[in-house]
This record gives C-alpha cells, sequence and structure tokens, in this order.
C-alpha cells in the first residue's frame, strides 16, 4: 500500500510512520517537516498537497489542533481554532482525499478521549473531538468507491504522559503499540465508520 | 421557577413553553416572535437578551440550525453555518447564561438523534450535535454556583414526523410527552452533564 501520514513526525505520527514503514510505501506530510508540506487548516494547501502526492491507498491524520483553556477564558476566536484546524482541517482530508483514494482505500482520523471523558480546560477540545465521532458515523453514509472512514479515539499516549500526565489524573498511559494497533486496524482491517476507541 | 426557552415558538419549544406554563414563569425567546428576541448566532445578542431578561432559574435552548446537504455539495461555508448557530450559539448560551443563572440553576441545549444514528446529508449536522454532548461533558467539570448543563438528544419528534419522515426511514416518531419529559429531568431534576438520549 501507498499510505500518506499527515503529522507523521509527530509523537504519535511517528511511530505510525515506523510501523507502517516495515511493509508499506509511506509519504510523511507535516506543517514544517515531512516529504510534503501542508497546512490542513488551510483547503487549497490540502488540495496542493494531494496534486503532488496523487493517489494512494490510505491515508492518516494524526495531526490539528484546538485551543486548551479555561472555560471562562475560552474566546469565541479560541473555539474557531480548533473548527478550521482538527475538524475542518480533517473533513477537508476527507473531502478533498476521497478523490486521490484507490477503490477500497481508507482515510483514518484522529480524535481523543476528551469526546468521552474530558478534563478541565477543554471545553473546545473536547467538542472538536465529539464532532469528528459524529463526522464519520455520517459521512461513510455517502461515500463512494467503497472509501472507508474511521477515526481513531486514544487516551494519553505513553510518549507523551510526561507532559500530560498533571492534566489527566488517573488515566493510564496508553501504550503506543496499542495506539498503532488502532490505526491498523483502520489500515489493514475492512471496517468503516468505526469510532475505534482505545482507552485502556 | 422562572425559565426562558429560547425556540420557545418552534416545533419542540412550543410543547415545552405549554408544559412549563403550567408551573412555572416561562419566558419565550426566538428570532421573530417571543417576549424578547434574540439571534442566538450572535453573542451581541445573547448578551443583549440576558441583560433584558435579567436572573433566571432555567435556560432552555430549542433553537439553531446547521445545514443539510448532500456531503459533496457541503461547502465550507456550509459547515459554518451550523458552527456559528447550533453550535456556537448554544455554547455562548453557557458561556453567558451563566451568569444570569440562580444557584443551582439549569441549562438545557438541544440536539437530537443525528449524533449518534445519523442519515444521509447530515455530515454538518450530525457534527454539530456530537460536538455539544462533548461540550457538556467537559464544561460542567468547570462550572461554579452548582450550576448545570445537560442537553436534550431527541430522534424526529411527532410533530415534524410529517416533514422529515422521508429522510429517517425506519425511525419511529418520539412522542411530544416523552420529548418534554427530557427537558423535565434536566429543568426539575439534580442531574448535570448527561446527554438525555430520547431515541426511542
Ligand atoms: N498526545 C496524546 O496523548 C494524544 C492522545 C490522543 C489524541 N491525540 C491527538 O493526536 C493528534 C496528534 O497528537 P500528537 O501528540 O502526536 O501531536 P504532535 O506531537 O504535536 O504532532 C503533531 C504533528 O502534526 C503536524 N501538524 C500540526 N498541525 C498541523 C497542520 N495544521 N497541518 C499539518 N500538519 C500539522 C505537526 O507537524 P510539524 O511538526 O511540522 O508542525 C506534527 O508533526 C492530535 O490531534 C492530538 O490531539 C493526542
Ligand atoms: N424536529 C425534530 O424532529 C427534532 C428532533 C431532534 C432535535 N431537533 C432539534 O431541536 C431544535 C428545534 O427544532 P424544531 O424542530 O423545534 O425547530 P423549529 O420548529 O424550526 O423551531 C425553531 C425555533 O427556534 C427559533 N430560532 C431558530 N434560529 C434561531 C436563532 N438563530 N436565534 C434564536 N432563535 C432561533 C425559531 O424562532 P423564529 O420562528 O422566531 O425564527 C423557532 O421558534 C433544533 O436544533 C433541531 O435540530 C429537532
Amino acid at each position: 500500500m501507498k499510505i500518506l501520514i499527515i503529522g507523521g513526525n509527530g509523537t504519535i505520527g511517528k511511530k505510525l510512520t515506523e510501523y507502517f514503514k516495515q511493509k508499506h510505501e509511506v509519504l510523511v506530510a507535516g506543517r514544517t517537516t515531512g516529504d510534503v508540506t501542508v497546512d490542513i487548516s488551510n483547503s487549497e494547501s490540502v488540495q496542493k498537497m494531494f496534486d503532488k502526492v496523487g493517489t494512494v491507498d490510505a491515508i492518516i491524520c494524526a495531526a490539528g489542533e484546538a485551543k486548551w483553556k479555561p472555560f471562562d477564558e475560552l474566546t469565541e476566536e479560541d473555539y474557531y481554532i480548533g473548527f478550521k484546524s482538527k475538524l475542518m482541517g480533517q473533513v477537508n482530508l476527507v473531502r478533498i482525499g476521497q478523490h486521490y483514494l484507490s477503490k477500497g482505500g481508507s482515510i483514518t482520523l484522529t480524535t481523543g478521549i476528551l469526546a468521552d471523558d474530558p478534563v478541565p480546560m477543554t471545553a473546545s477540545a473536547a467538542m472538536v473531538n465529539g464532532a469528528i465521532h459524529s463526522f464519520v458515523k455520517a459521512v461513510i453514509l455517502e461515500l463512494e468507491g467503497n472509501i472507508r472512514v474511521n477515526v481513531v479515539s486514544a487516551g494519553m499516549v505513553a510518549d507523551a504522559a510526561e507532559k500530560y500526565d498533571a492534566y489527566f489524573p488517573g488515566h493510564n498511559p496508553i501504550p503506543m503499540q496499542k495506539v498503532v494497533n488502532g490505526y491498523r486496524k483502520s489500515v489493514e482491517g475492512r471496517q468503516t465508520g468505526e469510532i475505534i476507541r482505545i482507552y485502556n
């Protein structure tokens, strides 16, 4: 398979790149690094990336931002950071990316446990994740060419535990191998419309 | 209780107004009708509404729009209709409305079954509903003064069945009494952070 991994040099992304490279041809996209650069919050940039990359068998997105702030400090503009980047960025990867996928190809998005089990300061981040879960269930009703779309929703991943532990009291860090397996299930499996929750 | 019902003259809203008026003082807000007018997609308008209305014991929102269109026809701008109206409109009712609630007061938002069980043409509408579900779970972690926030997610309601039946094949219309009971649970009960699903 030819696999495009957006955010393929990030904390999660680099483990995905490492794994999929063993068996597949991997192209990494990032904002500043990678085989191709892209800003997913800009749909023209997404279009340009696909023009360069051409047809692939799988698209994985492990990129996207939303603002973390105490609820009373979140401004309306702050919410729109998440809408533009993690939410519409990933929607645009489906809108545009579907036309660059081979038959039966998959798109795997990334959210996180905040959708179901949030912590303080994540009113905006949780919302964006929940939005994508419902989006994935809805969009697969309308895609053609056997294209599959799933989303991996992991808990705090082991490689980021040092950075995030204080924000996630009592959460168990998810071993990176389990995280990678979530994406494997989507890319190498056959399911579609699945929210692959990896919370333990 | 003094209850503010935004969208209180709509299909769902008028049944809520009818019920709560029996026991409580009800103020209806609407875009064009009601005791006070408001456009929830505009935060200044929301602020003005609360300046007029003052402190209340319960806020119910049964208003908000998102664009229904085939996925391939939804433009980026179309998604922003839902973000501005049904999503940020309801977020702004919490952001601003929390300061106009008596102790233990409640805010009850409205989503719908599309969050969990979408139909074609609802990639945007489903997403907005799912976003609010996660938002409600996150925001209650940070509110003060015992303020409660819940969301009622009903299936296709009986009073709208004629209009929507063709879009919801096999969905059972939800009797209005069950819909009203969902809002009663939030307003007259004590729970918070609950997604009150009324799908059968
Ligand atoms: N870390 C966790 O515990 C965890 C758990 C569950 C879910 N998640 C989610 O998983 C995703 C990745 O998380 P992570 O911890 O791996 O993040 P990360 O280490 O910050 O890596 C993110 C990667 O995405 C790229 N990127 C960021 N914004 C981009 C944009 N607008 N366009 C294109 N590429 C962009 C970055 O590229 P550059 O370096 O070139 O900027 C970077 O390589 C996020 O959505 C995060 O919320 C994380
Ligand atoms: N109908 C269903 O089967 C169903 C099922 C589940 C969930 N829902 C959700 O429940 C909510 C209400 O649905 P409905 O069928 O009762 O809708 P509706 O009959 O169209 O009524 C909506 C009401 O909200 C007001 N409104 C609309 N946009 C507004 C805005 N920007 N600012 C302030 N008020 C606004 C309207 O006031 P004006 O008339 O003055 O414009 C109207 O009174 C919607 O979010 C809908 O998605 C509906």
